[in-house]
């Protein structure tokens, strides 16, 4: 049996295939039920020959790695895994250091190519380790969350956290193929599902309202699985890889998919990115808000378009202000700093992502901070 | 009088410049005696608004910071400078970490710029660490060794050393202009200089016959300084940019570049990096020794040749030969394994730039390791 499914390819499934366009650098990426099983098969399409090192986490090394082994067995690839600790902290310089020491200790050479299977964190660091090593190794990307299969295995960004912030060390840095398998999701907690989906909703509310209409009718259907689940991570990764093939390094258009992600990353920071009281995604979706909410007063929409997010997100179990997050919070002055530090700023200016509408968000590089700040503790005293 | 050369710009001078043609990464190399004294109108020309992180080691701090923060602040240019121990161990995670720090506390945002004012060490590392912070900074390398200035400075290899070899972690991250003063060689050691000559020499008998012609007839003049010196450092320049624009992440002909190096690093190694013994360009003369009386050997070129290159680079006082290297060395062995390690190696052939006569060095790359290997015992006995 197991011979059987790790033969199949996924062809004779019902698989979804976007393409990254990026000239010598595009690459595919595969999206269906059962793509795990097939993984060795589609890596060895792609990088004939290449012989690779396996980077998870150790719960998704205990949840998956079995599975991915045989995969690659079937396929007659040799492998090494190599694990790291579960969570946030290990995007950090001691574990850059010692994955590349690891990574070349398995002697993988020029060609062959290091594999990240697991979550966002998984998949920042050890990209960061495939560009780093040998000055870049190929690169697979094989995320078993939502969160990474919509959002952080597509587009090329790596990266590692330091004292001074959140993925502030890291490198563009493009895989040569991704597999999303989505019945993987299966075993997702049911929060970190939520969160995902909320980068999800991002991509309706930043530019495709029709997506975010289609969102609306059939959220249940996302959340429950099969088919409407890998057409959402398919339109997410479609919607994805359209800004970043238009603006690679982003330098200007890809802004946009950090709608709600300055006052998310805020949000992150004043709790200490404790995940207790607030995981990524959870801190996106108020942002999300906070975004709207900030364009309504700005006089860029009406409240009625607010309502709409806020019903949405409110209906999947997603929080939608700040008052949703446990415990006390920092004042209004300490969000503005911590805003100011934030990577996306340019020269002292501080740049939001607003929007006219649902799926008509825009960068607005000029934003008055004493707008912002006056914002701000409105919402954290309401 | 200080005021009145800051205020000048390089075109007053004799100034040569070399283009790198790299599509929308391309940049220039500015090659002139006092070019440091118009650095600053140079880079604002180049990066217009940008601050600067300027990283040196103590020693070139103490000899050419001052006169390069002097021009920095006839441009207007803020700026901080940061120093690192002088010496190879300076290329480690420690110090990468360190230095993404320091920028990032010197709060730089994307626009503003890293600057690398030294020699190869400091240039790798710095250039590691800008295409690290916030995932690329723009980056200007101010090269004060000639080694630097011909080499490592041009073509975008970036990195640190680990425990498994030298410049095993980093990035392929080009800088936005080049600074080469070679007045500031002036102040370099004879033994430095020398050694950076290497390089020199190894573009004439890599690819241009007629440039190692004019080096066999000219190479007092450049140690002297003038004209000859600006001449060989910008023709040097020119055919690193000319192989680099070709095959900007040596898939290929850019390996080239590589001639007397797979030796060279191999001997390094044996040495254990004791720059006593032995330096880079010293093991690179040595290896293109090697590198000739081995296609000598395969009956590629005649002894006329070997003689020839000998000749030169004895004249000009590099060592030529492996018991040039003062002390004990490890047998033949130890050095097919270190070659075998060396990164230059693709699915387990050797890969060796071999010869057929002065400027017609091309990519073998399935050499028999049994030949190397009596080749190698021959010589260590000689």
């Amino acid at each position: 049996m197991a011979e059987t499914v790790a033969a199949r390819t996924s062809t004779d499934r019902d698989d979804k295939t976007v393409r990254v366009e990026l000239g010598s650098r595009s690459y595919d990426i595969r999206i269906g039920r059962g793509v795990l099983e097939t993984a060795g098969a589609e890596i060895a399409a792609v990088l004939p020959g290449a012989r690779l090192a396996v980077i998870a986490d150790e719960t998704v090394a205990g949840l998956h790695l079995e599975a991915f082994s045989d995969s690659l067995r079937a396929a007659a690839i040799q492998h090494t895994a190599i694990t790291v600790p579960a969570g946030e902290s290990s995007k950090c310089f001691r574990e850059f250091e010692r994955l590349c020491d690891e990574v070349l200790a398995a002697r993988l050479e020029r060609g062959d190519a290091v594999v990240a299977l697991g979550g966002g964190v998984t998949g920042d660091l050890t990209g960061f380790v495939a560009s780093a090593v040998r000055r870049g190794m190929a690169f697979v990307q094989v995320p078993t969350t939502l969160l990474a299969q919509v959002d952080s295995s597509v587009g090329g960004k790596t990266g590692i956290n330091c004292r001074h912030g959140k993925n502030l060390i890291g490198a563009f840095y493009q895989p040569a193929l991704v597999l999303a398998d989505t019945a993987v999701l299966d075993t997702l907690p049911l929060r970190d599902f939520r969160a995902g989906y909320a980068e999800v909703a991002k991509y309706g509310l930043l530019g495709d309202a029709d997506f975010f209409d289609w969102l609306e009718a059939n959220w249940k259907a996302v959340f429950a699985d099969g088919e409407a689940r890998d057409e959402a991570v398919a339109r997410s990764c479609q919607a994805k890889a359209d800004v970043v093939a238009a603006d690679e390094l982003e330098s200007g258009r890809r802004a946009l998919l950090n709608l709600g992600h300055t006052f998310g990353h805020a949000l992150e920071s004043a709790v200490s990115y404790e995940t207790e009281r607030l995981v990524h995604g959870e801190g996106v979706a108020i942002g999300m808000m906070l975004a709207h909410e900030f364009s309504e007063r700005l006089g860029l929409i009406g409240d009625d378009t607010v309502a709409r997010v806020r019903a949405h997100l409110g209906e999947v179990g997603l929080p939608v202000r700040i008052q949703d997050i446990p415990g006390q919070l920092p004042p209004a002055a300490t969000f503005m700093d911590i805003i100011a530090q934030d990577k996306k700023v340019s020269r002292g200016a501080l740049t939001f992502i607003l929007t006219r509408g649902i799926g008509e968000a825009f960068v607005e590089k000029d934003v008055d901070p004493a707008l912002v700040s006056d914002f701000l503790e409105e919402k954290l005293e309401a």
